[in-house]
């Protein structure tokens, strides 16, 4: 596809206007003010239009999307053991995979390109997202309130086998390893999925101080903070993906930001809506810390939105702060985009470059809510809408276009949700 | 119009499925799950949508939208001064016109059919507002740095001869009288202003408590709060919208709460990205305040949206206070729609019942990040889009329907924005 006359953000996240982009074989192939001299099959006129890399959402519990508002008013922990793990008890393969695939249709209408998951149904999640065409780092966290040894564990088998076949993936699905958090983890536990990854070469992904009681705890419990004693169990030692580092003290931002394969993924609207607070991006930002944006799980947040987040963000740094300047559209973007899919290990894709993967997004910024435009990023971070998205393409193939999915088809997976989801509820 | 076999929300703010409702001369005339016995012109097939009544945007400057991005980055005072005061200086009747224009189609397609705005060039936002068919309630504040006597400022004179003219009126366009705020007017002015509103019986707009350094510098100078002082001045006697009221102390609380005709309007977006800080909504309400939500101006939010009001206002609410469940659904949609009808004057609008004005929206719900659905309202506050706004009508006029405007040639207006906006840039 050849994108004609249209504004894009390239890879020093300026705005370039009436620029041409082709992409071929699944990358980009071509970016210059002047046209080609040769063809790209379909030219899309791009005028009006912004053409900016996929969003990241590497933080996300996809399936949970069925959960969408169920126990709404209820405390974190009542809504956990009365509403949350109850349902999850009752999930099968036929019920995730519907439920997954609710999810990609979300994110790619949305504009994600790439999301990274922690969940059940590691080969459910493989088939979701070959099918519908997005890109994902996947994992199943051991859970191990009891002491069971890594490879005792009821999912380690299923989910090693995964690592071997996934765990070094180039393509669109990589498999990952993950720990479910601090609190629900012996320290054998951790030290031997800190070793796991390690052997394996495999990439982590962790929950860490979302919660101060889960904080506090840590420090009681472990005579240390949670960064701490993950340092101590060698866990930094890997490619890690924390989740939201609410209640990170400012020696645990010092400690992290040693550890450059570390990266910290915020959640502003599950930490929010949650209560859990306000994370200290700009404190973690200032110390060079790789920052990402997550969703969480839809059940938490309650969509898949990364426009929301990216607003979200900068509101809660600059409401917290009282400084009207404390991140800028630039590092919101950035935490969107580049930041998140470094985290995932995908270094060909983020930005808009020769060479990298066609991981593209255009926005229509003829709407009222982005006239005028003084500044495409500001648009973009404090004004754009997730539906100004009118086509998200993943290594070339288009998977959206003007409300249509080219993947998926939408309305089966509302008649399988109608079909499927009384069935989970009649068991509770 | 006959919505049939739609979901509404009723004036207790319960959900209703598969309900007909029928709209004549303006008004909602028929409310039943039973199909009338006669006709309504157009049928509107409501399956899988939600009917509710329209937004109200309780606090707006809708014009400043041409400033929407303008000047991201500065502090408030060099915003304000360097870049907000001189622009607005250049303001004439054609770039005023055409922004407003902008305006209302913002907030049509956002679900908005009634406003509450302080500005300029009073005829000219009557004219705005008459032919793009929303409804508001308009003051154009006086302002008093140097002690001018209301009666000789510089705008008295056509304000008081709109005040005369639309100041009860029971149409669309009502003209309220303005106080911008404590710091800008003198002890005398703001009695005049609270005395010529009693006198007229016309409502009245004020900024309040905005910022900690309006609060604080109040006590100081004047040796009582924002709210005690204007209490001292006969203010609260009128009928009275306070915007942001971000530094109310509890004693200030148990003040406003004194008064039934005292309404608040909460701005979260623009409180958060100022840097202002999060109003005690929670408090206010308790205390049985009517809290309104208002967007600001799109150039300190930077859009008209009040979906992202309602559920910035959640996440604030429970991020800042650690309660997950510190204001519920319906609370917020109430702040969203009746409570800012009430602060209006409009008794007829605000809820769907039998005899109200047909204000009406319809939601699309077949849409991913909408589906499963729980609870109705919890996915409006939480998870729908103002994208999701498929037609928004007022007194039974429908005004927007599937992404076209049917008073507003928006091409035209961006067109014409484009010629204004250079005109007023080339000469800051």
């Amino acid at each position: 596809m050849l994108f004609k006359d249209i504004t894009y953000i390239d890879e020093n996240f300026n705005t370039v206007e009436h620029a041409y982009i082709g992409t071929k074989n699944g990358v980009i192939d071509y970016i210059s003010t002047e046209k080609p001299d040769w063809g790209y099959g379909e030219v899309y006129d791009g005028a009006g239009k912004v053409l900016i890399p996929g969003f990241v959402n590497n933080h996300c519990h996809a399936a949970m999307g069925l959960m969408r508002g169920y126990g709404e008013g209820l405390p974190l922990q009542r809504w956990l053991d009365e509403k949350i793990f109850p349902f999850e008890s009752k999930w099968d393969e036929n019920s995730i995979y519907w439920a997954g695939l609710l999810g990609m249709a979300e994110m790619i209408a949305c504009g994600t390109t790439s999301f990274s998951d922690m969940y059940f149904f590691d080969a459910v999640a493989e088939k979701v997202v070959r099918e519908s065409g997005i890109k994902c780092n996947f994992d199943n966290p051991p859970i191990c309130f009891d002491g069971t040894p890594l490879k005792k564990q009821k999912y380690f088998p299923p989910v090693d086998e995964m690592v071997k076949k996934f765990g070094h993936s180039k393509g669109r699905f990589l498999e990952e390893f993950g720990l479910h958090a601090e609190y629900t983890s012996t320290e054998p536990l951790v030290k031997e999925v800190a070793a796991y990854a390690k052997e394996n070469g495999v990439r982590l992904h962790i929950h860490m101080d979302e919660t101060k009681l889960e904080h506090e705890n840590c420090k009681k419990n472990r005579g240390m903070t949670t960064a701490k004693y993950f340092e101590s169990c060698g866990i930094f030692e890997n490619n890690v993906n924390l989740a939201h580092c609410v209640w990170v003290e400012d020696e645990d931002i010092a400690t992290l930001a040693k550890y450059p394969n570390v990266s910290v993924t915020h959640c502003p609207s599950s930490n929010m809506k949650l209560g859990s607070g306000f994370a200290p991006i700009r404190k973690m930002l200032d110390a060079g810390i790789n920052v990402c944006l997550g969703t969480d799980g839809a059940s938490s947040n309650n969509n898949l939105n990364i426009f929301e987040e990216m607003h979200l963000a900068a509101m809660i740094c600059r409401g917290n702060t009282g400084d009207a300047d404390n991140v800028s559209p630039k590092e919101l973007f950035k935490m969107a985009t580049v930041n998140g899919a470094k985290s995932q290990g995908r270094f060909d894709t983020g930005v808009i470059k020769k060479g990298n993967k066609a991981d593209l997004v255009v926005l229509d910024f003829n709407k009222p809510h982005l006239v005028p435009c003084y500044d495409v990023l500001t648009n973009i971070v404090f004004s754009a809408q997730s539906s100004d998205v009118v086509l998200t393409m993943v290594d070339g193939d288009v998977l959206y276009r003007d409300g249509k999915y080219k993947t998926i088809d939408i309305n089966k997976v509302y008649d399988k949700i109608s079909y499927y989801l009384p069935k989970i509820l009649e068991q509770l």
